[in-house]
Order: structure tokens, then sequence, then C-alpha cells
């Protein structure tokens, strides 16, 4: 088969790899048909965060081709989506519903468990991948199924993380797929006032459209005296940090009410939390890596009812082979994120 | 009148000071029945935090003796907590409950403002006192309203920041009286597992008075290990971190369940916050400096029903002349809680 394959910081080669097989009773091969390039790929891309030399990619959506014996859930043919993360669904964590830190689970994307690729072999399929029900979808819906695997479920953790209540000013750090989808979540919520931190015109533009209704296109100290100035001089009810870097991070931490609690979801890198800050205005921090398998029957409801369209953050597609533009894409931020057309369902 | 002096380091004197007069029309000056030194008193005796040199102490229970001409709430002879924070209970932080964050705040103890004095001059009495209703209490309950000046409503912040459930299995670090208030505070929000991290034969004892099923002695590493066997291998629903030290927090971040919130009340010493760790397993942090204002009224009724009784902590008393005693004993660990008898009610 075709995969795409990191061969090392800022190169991403297509190359020939052997078809997965099935290896555990609890395995199943996915035929991918969309895949795509999640922001924390680009740590990899940058040379911020290790990778394995091999195969990468851990958000698509795609169809069973084979089960393992024991696979209950699947049959050949399903429609399914695959979150990032593999989980049994049956460990302690998985059944608190924080399927990342599932004790026999782990995640796709490394260990020739590439996502960007024909075909991938999905471990502990009855507990990670999300069957679609059978029907005759848009491509609209198949791309706001796939932003389920990922990008979706990831901006909801960070509201709920940031324990949203129905009513309440949510502000988004991060104008990235995921902080749009935290909007698009908040909304979703209930939230009554989103602001969203962007200065990209395209990116505004889709907030607006996901629910934002304030946009504040300052950074650092300005924005943070923006959003001040936004909320009583007190900080938003509840902060979403979807971006990871340290400056994100300070700026979710420093528009935060005292009360309030920061939902993070970006990996953080370089973040030195000021633990004294928190103490004396009470704001707490919560996120980590999103169970976004737990929260997949939810939210693909709402895809497939129509009620969000979390799809729309795809505005660069490509196929395959194509798949090194979709990271310099993102990489130069002309893509919010990419898509990358592997085959038709 | 007399009054405890900070003069340096493990220099605790009392000495004469002018009688405090109204200053704000918004001012209370209280006659203090009941103090105590308050553990993170400790911080500055230590040397660990700075003080100015003068008035100390936050911690009392008294008697109205004067009043500003704008304060409505009281009248001269009402027996009042003080929490060990003013507040004008109407700003925006207020009315969210985190009187800590008063935006015309400030904390008792320092600025002229100890506690552990004959009389002392409270600001913004109408937002930060809290009345007693009239009564011939006994000496146990005056006990317990004491304790709810700081320690029970900061050991209630902790179970509340970690978000304890009915049902929940809670640890608690710390087996100062903080700690302990916690672990009453959990059994009274329904926890139906308390674990509670303590060596101290005594304090072990009072914690399971207190509510604890479980006391672990053991430190570090093997407490870890010990609490992961109580708790299917994931840790505790809830934490409560009551001391504040790098250690303790370590300790309660590695005993947290995925999912779970750490709720944190000492105040961070030396804190450095794993944020890859409470990342990948989804930890969050929450706490600060308690709203103890917000929680006095319900926590007030329950001492008066009978239900709680905090002032249990309290294993050493002296009058104000021996309060250098007081913070000697609390130092080397041979109290819990020193109860200072300043004057009769």
């Amino acid at each position: 088969m075709r995969a795409a394959l990191f061969a090392g910081p800022r190169r991403i080669e297509v190359g020939e790899q052997p078809d997965p097989v099935i290896l555990e009773p609890t395995d199943a091969v996915v035929r991918v048909t969309l895949a795509c390039v999640c922001g924390s790929d680009l740590w990899y891309y940058r040379g911020q965060s290790p990778h394995d030399v091999g195969a990468i990619g851990h958000e698509f959506v795609g169809v069973v081709e084979q089960i393992g014996s024991d696979v209950r859930s699947f049959s050949d043919g399903d429609l399914v989506v695959a979150p990032f993360a593999y989980s049994d669904g049956t460990c302690p964590n998985c059944r608190a519903g924080i399927q990342t830190a599932c004790l026999d689970g782990g995640f796709l994307g490394g260990g020739g468990l590439g996502g960007q690729a024909e075909h991938v072999r999905v471990p502990l399929a009855d507990g990670t991948l999300v069957k679609v029900p059978e029907g005759d979808y848009s491509d609209e819906t198949l791309r706001s199924l796939l932003a389920l695997s990922d990008v979706m479920g990831t901006g909801h953790h960070a509201v709920v993380s940031a324990n949203t209540q129905p009513g309440a000013t949510v502000a988004v750090v991060g104008d990235g797929a995921v902080g749009l989808c935290a909007v698009l979540a908040a909304k979703r919520l209930g939230a009554g006032r989103i602001i969203a931190l962007s200065r990209h015109p395209e990116r505004q533009a889709l907030a607006r459209e996901f629910g934002a209704t304030d946009v504040v296109a300052e950074r650092g100290e300005a924005a943070i005296a923006a959003i001040l100035a936004l909320t009583d001089g007190v900080g938003a009810d509840a902060v979403a940090e979807c971006v990871g870097t340290a400056d994100a991070f300070a700026t979710a931490v420093a528009i935060a009410r005292p009360g309030s609690t920061v939902g993070y979801v970006g990996v953080p890198h370089g973040v030195e939390v000021p633990i004294d800050t928190l103490f004396f205005r009470n704001v707490g921090i919560k996120g980590g890596s999103a169970p976004v398998r737990a929260y997949l029957p939810e939210l693909l409801g709402d895809v497939l009812s129509g009620r969000i369209n979390p799809g729309r953050v795809f505005d660069f597609e490509t196929d395959l082979e194509g798949i090194a533009a979709a990271y310099a894409a993102m990489d130069e931020r002309r893509a919010i994120k990419a898509l990358v057309r592997i085959a038709a369902a």
C-alpha cells in the first residue's frame, strides 16, 4: 500500500509499505477514505517533538476491511471514525471516560499505526472505533465526520474541561482547527458570549460562523487588556487554551476570571505554570489529551443531524501523493486544516 | 491594647499597641475573644515568606465593638466570625463567590490588621464579617466557630475545588488542621471513601473521627504505591492538597486518577507544576486562597446544628501573653492547631 512516512523534520515522503494485517484478535484493518494533518503533526514536522521514522498520522475515517476473531462491534464494510487514541473501553480509566489514559491503550500515528495511509491496523477495535450508521452521506458530512477523529472532540474537551456553563462568557485562545472547534463546541454548550482570539481574517470569519460573538485580533498584553475590557475587568468565565505554547498558556491564565478554569488541550511545549498566579486568583487548569472516544457518540449524532459542521475547518485538500504540500500549507499557516483524500468510500 | 507582634523569624512578641479605631465608614472594630495560629503564619515564623514587622494573625471570632457610619449588617455586641480576607461583597469576583479576589479587598493579618490581638479593625465589615445568631454557646461550639475563620473553609475549598462527588474516593494530602478539615468536609459532601495521609497517631485518630476510612502512613513513593493499591491502580477520584510544599504537591498529582482534579489550598512554596504529567493523565489542578466568606453561612449552620465540629483540631491552648508558645508548638508539630484565648465573650 501507499503511506505517508515521516523521514525527519520537514521530510514527509510517500512510499510503499506492506499492507497491514490482523496481528491480535482484537484488531481491525481499516481502509482509509479520508485522512488529515493534525496541528500536533506539525510539532514533529518542525522538529519540536521526536517522531519515529515511518508511519504517521492519527486522524481518519474509513471502511472496516478485516476484523480479528474477537471483534464484536464491526463487520467488513462498516464506515467508522477513529479517534486518535486506541483504548479497550473496559479499564477503569475508559469507564471513567478518559480513554486517552486507557491502561491497555496507546496512540495511533506511531508504532506502525499511521493513518495517513491507504490502510491502517487499529488495535482494540471494539473499544476504539465508532461506527457511522449506514447511509448515503454527502462529502460535507464525511468531512465533518473526519473532524470528529480529533479536532472537534479536542476543542470540545477544552471547553468541557473549562467547565463551560450555559450563558457563560468563553474565551478561546488559538485560531487553529482545534480553537475554531472549541468555539463551535462552546456555542453548542450554550455559551452566551464567545471571544475568539485571532489575527487572520479567514479564521476570524470561520470563528464567527461557528458562533464567536467577539474577535480579538491583538496579541499578548494588548489581547489581555482587550479581553478584560470586554469582561467587567475580571476575565472570562471559561477559557479554552488550544495552542500549547508558553505565550498562549500565559494569555489564557491572564484572561481567566478568578474562580474559573483554563481548559487546555494544546500539547504543552515550554509551558511553565504560574502556580502563584493561579493560587492567588483561584484559577484552575484542566485538560490534556482529549478522550475523543468518549465524546464521539454525541458529536456524531450532531454531525449527522446537521447541528454542527466542524468539517468547515478543512480549507486545503490534496491526495495522498501530495501530502507533503498539506504539511507545508499548515506549517506556513496558509491552511487551517488540510484534508487528504485517500480513496472513495 | 495588647497584641501579638511579628518581630522577625521565630520572634513573636506581645506588646502594647494603640487601640484600633474606625478609619473608614465601612469599618468595624471587633473585640477578639478567640484567635488562633494558622499554618500559613508558620511560613512567616520560619522565615520562608516575608511578613511586615508588627501586627499578625488572621483567624478570630469576637464581638463587634464599634461600627462605621456605613455599616448596615452589624450592631455593637454582635458575635461575629471573621474570614481571613476582607471583601466588599459586591464586586464581580465577590458575586462569583471568590471573595479572596475582591477588587477592593485584602487580607487580614498584615497592614496593621492583626487578629492575634485584643481588638482588630475589620475593613468592609458588611462584606466580610458573618454574624452568629444570638445564643448561649458552649466553648466547644465557639471553638468550632473559630475554626470557620480559616481552616474549615479552606479544607472545604480543597475538596470543592477537587470536584468531590457523593460516593467518591477522596485522598487528602496533609494532616495539619486544614487537611483534617478537608477530611471532615469530604465526609460532609458525601464522599464514599476518604484516604488520609498521616504518620502521626493523634492526627490519624482525629482523621478517623472526622470520617477517614483509610489512613496511609507512608510518604513519597511508598504512599503513592499504597494509594494506587487502594484505588484500582488508577488513583483517587478527588485529591485535596493541603500543605503547599513541592513534595506534597507531587504526591497529590501522582495519586489523582486520570480525569480528576487536585484541589490545592496550601500556599505554594517551591511547587513546580508537572504540566506534561497533568496533560497526559488529564489531571487538573484547582484551588487557591479559599473564599472562606462564601462558605461561612452553610458551614456556620452545620456547626450550630452540631453536624460538624471542626474545633476538634485545637489541641493546644494558651492566652495572648503565651502566644509564642503556640507558634512553637505548631512549628514543632507538637500541636495540630493552637487556640489563643483572648477574652471572654
